[in-house]
């Protein structure tokens, strides 16, 4: 793209006029331009378009090495509120996550709403350290999270919740494993399933996205609904062993956690530390 | 392909030499023709390749309109088994589920190996039906089953099994809506959380996944490797409601359920019916 193209395309957003920046923006494109090379191309510009839809919208990010359960038990639960969900990355290319399962972003951080319901981070093991380290993610995580309705995450989505500076004076939760980083960005921690402050609701490890969802449900669209979701779901939970807290599990698996990740938790300390550098 | 070269193929397979005949097809491709190429016209030509892969095999049937979740509460329970996981479908084309998150395939019904560990069909609220119509399906399926240590679904999954006919004589579960449409394919109706018959394992509705998740790693890998993955993912649910099951939940929301999907359970008893002519 010229560099007269890409003026034109500033000087539009400059008047505010976001929907249509966007289509001067695929007339930029080559002729038969996707909605792929659209968002492609915003991003290499580094285009943030604001642009606000018609109609309710959830942003769910989407990142390489999240775990996947993380985003799908609130993902299904959501389904139900009727909104219009946008799984978020920086394109629209495929996205391996943890268990080696791919998926399909549908929306990129460029053309991503600004208008949100809610805003939704997941967790990852040893992704999301890397998530903490990129300024770029933190500025799209930043700037939905400042208008959307609700601010949320599962699992170590909160560590990047954090690192975006939206945590600050909140109580939060996170994996029970990686609870000890959140006052490194001010949040105060709480050893709970899913912890509710304000706008901000953030669900302890993994498996929690599921009670998580409900509540969510149950917040913007009443009892029957969660109920209605809740049946579907089946979700009458009959774990066969009882090892799903530190507090429960035997000593020997709480140890070998520790032992495969504590190197890992230092990494994400040190990378908390420098994010809250900036605010 | 002309005439000769499947000849050539069929020819191979006749000899017993499943990985031989695997590479022949490849060379009767075009020139750099990829995995998906080869898969797909393995696929076209209905050529049943026979492999059998050194190492430890899960198979994972993934469908258009599956309930994502059926599938990644195993699936992620599954990654600590140490196995290479395929998820299968007829071609490697990207498989929009019934959350609308689009997922990409591994293998295909042609090339998945036939040595299985494990054998798992996820369910779906409309989708799992067409698949009980859907001969090239229940020939792959029943063609896996009948080798696979552990044959196993989640939710409306069994109703798949049941069609490819490998629940007879069985006591099995499903999604709590159609357990009653098991006897169709001579299955024992049960009323529990996940139901072990021999070597066939199916779990109840959508999140019984992870109970039935850790249940298998418990069975394959023993205790110790269980708790650590309840531990991992945090698995010490607290709904926030009790409306999980028809029996907890309010009798209105259970009549909406009914209102909502009657027809499509009569629609699933009609393809079972028809499926069961077979066996």
């Amino acid at each position: 793209m010229s560099e007269i193209k890409r003026r034109e395309v500033l000087e539009l957003l400059g008047k505010g006029a976001a929907a249509l920046a966007a289509s001067q923006l695929a007339g930029c494109l080559e002729p038969g331009a996707d909605s792929a090379a659209v968002s492609n191309k915003a991003s290499e510009l580094d285009l943030e378009l604001g642009i606000e839809l018609p109609g309710e919208h959830i942003a769910m990010l989407v990142y390489p090495e999240m775990t996947l359960l993380d985003l799908i038990g609130p993902q299904t639960c959501f389904t139900a509120l009727g909104m219009t969900i946008h799984l978020v990355w920086k394109t629209l290319e495929p996205i391996p996550t943890e268990s080696g399962v791919t998926i399909l972003p549908t929306n990129t951080f460029a053309l991503c709403p600004t208008n949100l319901e809610v805003l939704f981070i997941p967790g990852s093991t040893l992704g999301a350290t890397p998530m903490v380290r990129d300024e770029e993610v933190l500025r799209f995580v930043r700037s939905r999270g400042e208008r959307a309705k609700l601010v949320t995450s599962v699992c170590t989505g909160s560590l990047i919740l954090g690192a975006a500076g939206l945590l600050r004076g909140y109580k939060a939760t996170s994996h029970w494993f990686t609870r000890e980083l959140l006052p490194i960005v001010a949040a105060e921690r709480v050893d709970a399933r899913y912890v509710e402050d304000r706008n901000r609701i953030t669900g302890a490890g993994v498996t929690s996205g599921i009670d998580f969802g409900l509540r969510i449900v149950d917040r913007l669209r009443g009892r029957d609904t969660a109920h209605l979701t809740q049946l579907m779901l089946e979700y009458a939970p009959e774990p066969p062993f009882n090892a799903g807290e530190p507090t429960t599990a035997p000593q020997n698996v709480v140890d070998t956690v520790h032992a495969l990740f504590d190197l890992a938790l230092l990494d994400s300390r040190i990378a908390l530390e420098a994010a809250s550098q900036n605010f």
